[in-house]
């Protein structure tokens, strides 16, 4: 076993600028491009079929737990957006409007979807009439355009790909324990699928979802030690129920509101996978999210019997349900390597001239660059198969430490600065309830309440005002 | 073996009001609703299935063709848009235009995607530099808006569902090759999965996509007569190369134009599959497409053992790979028979408890409506399987018999009238060539020229001017 890493100069350092690095490997990974429309990306086919790996995954989840996949249209009328009053404040900044279809002016001015609330709101209406109807467990997989100011590959995007989870419930008590089974189903999918550990947790108030009564929401901890939220889940209480007129006739022949949820989470999920597991040499994939799990690259590739080597090879370890590939272009070994490196691939196996002679060959890890030299037997695809899961639970101890070494708990307000500016990561603190206080984190710090912990008490006084706290937060500065 | 069938009266007859009847199926069997938007549709559950279905089909075939998925971005700026003459002028008409983004007017409008030509020209043109890049063989599945007039559920909305290929090559030859190869993969989707015969064929000039060289077509047979289009493929040449600037560098050290193709199948499936199958009791789907392939109804459910038999018939076909449910609902054995009519499950099994005391069951076919007694044993499984295949067969067959049955070759004009008249179908005709002529037909008997011949030479005369024919062109009234 010997480790080899070499610095791929394609792409900046993370600890030079951290940002650029961000962007480099987006772009040298050939995740995505930049189209001419301001925040309106091109997800390339690596990048979409990382996105398509990552639907995979949560579509059958969601469907193992009874949800339906539904469509709904991309526009939605002007009037219709404005019924619910806290939606509308939240989104109507944010929206690109259609004002000519067919070469006329519209009678109502149409905005492309921000999110499809209202939408199902009007459906449900229409479609339920009693219990027997409920509950109604619909997702959605779509685009959604927000007009934004500052984007970013995958974290900020005007347009951003999606699902939207929308349900409804006879009762309170069943839509909120829908609600907090989605959360748990994100926070399972970055666990189990892109070896990511979250912090879980409630939003405050000031950082719920537009018309929310209550917002759960899984973060991340990027490399630069700060949050990106990757994942939310809404109870609405009867809120929208009220706004539509959304009724139904109950068991005991009244009619009542219905209670409601939404979920959602995006390409977003792309961002952290690059920014926790990434390093200098490109993007590192966790194994189970990986398009190709393994390359195959012949060295000296002409010569006798390593070509047909390597693809006996490939063919042994895709019918072990292994995604490989063998690169047989004309690059050389070096170059093939370091595009291996940036594109993340786990596993590389490398077999040449003298592994073929020897009976043997290298099988080297993306994400500590360890090399074992192995036997080219019938045991190699259970070795490699073996190793995947290894890797996948390496990377997610990894990220795990990262994360747990950077909660740092804090009891005065100017601590809260140093921890951020010299470490970064999360900040634990009491917190009056006041949003007051959290605003005036945020002024200071730039700041955000990530979330409030559901499970430790508050046991001390709010940093800011010295008040009695009310709850644990985590304050963090967030993509 | 008995047959049986009972008309389902919550339904137009097909003979009495086609139209009425399609509409009466695509909301009874709850494929779609309309939204409050004209012409924008509300895939529900089971008609977004039932796409689910088929992109999971033609995905496959797509990526063992070597195609990959790719997501370009929502919104066009209109002077992108304009690059290409013919297809601007083929496309500005009908598009919905944003001039509005954060509560700020544009300084340039941007138009929802009509089609997405333009924005993979601007891609390829970016990312293609030599031979070696070539060919990019890309594939998107996305949603497009063309604002209609008139609008139909899934046959023309003003938002369709859809994919979208789009390929660039360094041969004429290789780009021509594509696209014949993926109107036979549209044929093949038609025939296998959704048992439904094409006639095959390219467009004459004046039905070619906007900027195409040459479009292929496939084109179905309603049960009313009327032709429904339900696949494209066209080869571009380097029309559009010339005008987004897209070149490369051949082996032989030359900047070429890449040659070009698209492809495109909608959600007009899902029309063709209510319309070529469907009857006066609802839905007909063919199996291989059907969410649902086998329902179980039990009879008498609350009779001891009967349910517990009805689930491990359910675990024994599941097991076979067979898409099965059990209605175990509070509604009568009555209600849901037709309910699995109009839904169209290809076949229903009847557990009652004089089944169950003689060992039997009772399997009702829903394309014929055939009812076959068969022992309740472990033989089940591969019994309803090959079942299943048997229906698919017989869809088929009775599809293509209706479609050979409705091709009427004419000599003369007013022959046209009379025999679209009298049966409609395809009239086969010798045509000159000449617009003016396939115009003239149009014109006197709202019937368009929907595809030359290819395999057939031309061998009379014109039935128009009289003139020598060119082409064996087939022509029908179209949805």
């Amino acid at each position: 076993m010997a480790k080899n890493k070499i610095k791929n100069d394609a792409i900046t350092s993370r600890d030079e600028d951290f940002a650029q690095w961000y962007t480099d490997v987006c772009r040298k990974a050939e995740l995505m491009d930049y189209s001419s429309v301001k925040g309106f990306i091109i997800y390339r086919p690596y990048g979409y079929a990382l996105w398509e790996m990552i639907q995979a995954y949560m579509d059958k989840r969601f469907k193992d737990e009874g949800h339906e996949n539904v469509y709904m249209p991309m526009l939605i009328p002007s009037s219709l957006l404005q019924r619910e009053k806290d939606h509308v404040e939240g989104f109507a900044p944010e929206c690109a409007v259609v004002t000519k279809g067919g070469l006329e002016t519209l009678e109502e001015e149409l905005v492309i979807r921000p999110t499809s609330e209202t939408l199902f709101c009007e459906h449900y209406a229409k479609v339920v009439r009693s219990y027997r109807d409920l509950p109604k467990l619909y997702n959605q997989w779509c685009s959604v355009v927000r007009w934004e100011k500052t984007t970013r590959p995958f974290l900020r995007g005007s347009e951003f790909l999606w699902q939207e989870g929308h349900t409804v419930h006879a009762t309170e008590e069943e839509a909120r324990e829908e609600t907090l089974k989605m959360r748990d189903i994100y926070n399972e999918t970055a666990k189990e699928l892109l070896a990511i550990p979250m912090l879980t947790g409630r939003k405050t108030e000031r950082e719920k979802f537009a018309g929310a009564e209550e917002t759960y929401t899984i973060e991340a901890l990027m490399h630069d030690g700060k949050a990106l939220q990757s994942g939310t889940s809404h109870y609405f209480g009867t809120g929208f129920a009220r706004a539509f007129g959304m009724q139904f006739l109950d068991k005991d022949n009244k009619m009542k509101y219905m209670h409601q949820t939404s979920w959602g989470a995006s390409t977003r999920l792309l961002g952290a996978i690059i920014m926790v597991h990434g390093d200098d040499n490109g993007l590192v994939l966790p194994p189970r999210v990986a398009p190709t799990q393994v390359v195959i690259i012949p060295i000296q590739q002409k010569k006798e019997g390593i070509l047909d080597k390597a693809y006996e090879v490939e063919t042994a370890l895709k019918a072990a349900g292994i995604r490989v590939k063998v690169d047989a272009s004309d690059k050389s070994p070096g170059w093939k390597f370091s595009e291996a490196e940036m594109r993340g691939i786990p596993v590389r196996v490398e077999i040449g001239p003298r592994d073929l002679a020897n009976g043997q060959c290298v099988v080297a890890k993306r994400n500590d660059g360890e090399k074992i030299t192995t036997p080219l037997d019938d045991q190699l695809p259970e070795m490699v198969k073996t190793l995947l899961e290894t890797i996948h639970d390496e990377m997610y101890a990894k990220a795990l430490a990262h994360l747990e070494s950077h909660i740092t708990t804090v009891t005065k307000m100017e601590e809260i600065g140093a921890v951020l500016d010299e470490k970064g990561g999360y900040v634990k603190a009491n917190w009056c309830g006041d949003e007051a206080c959290e605003v005036a984190i945020k002024d200071a710090y730039q700041a955000t309440s990530r979330c409030i912990d559901e499970h430790e008490e508050a046991n001390g006084v709010c940093p800011v005002c010295g008040k009695k706290g009310k709850h644990i937060v985590y304050f963090a500065r967030a993509y």
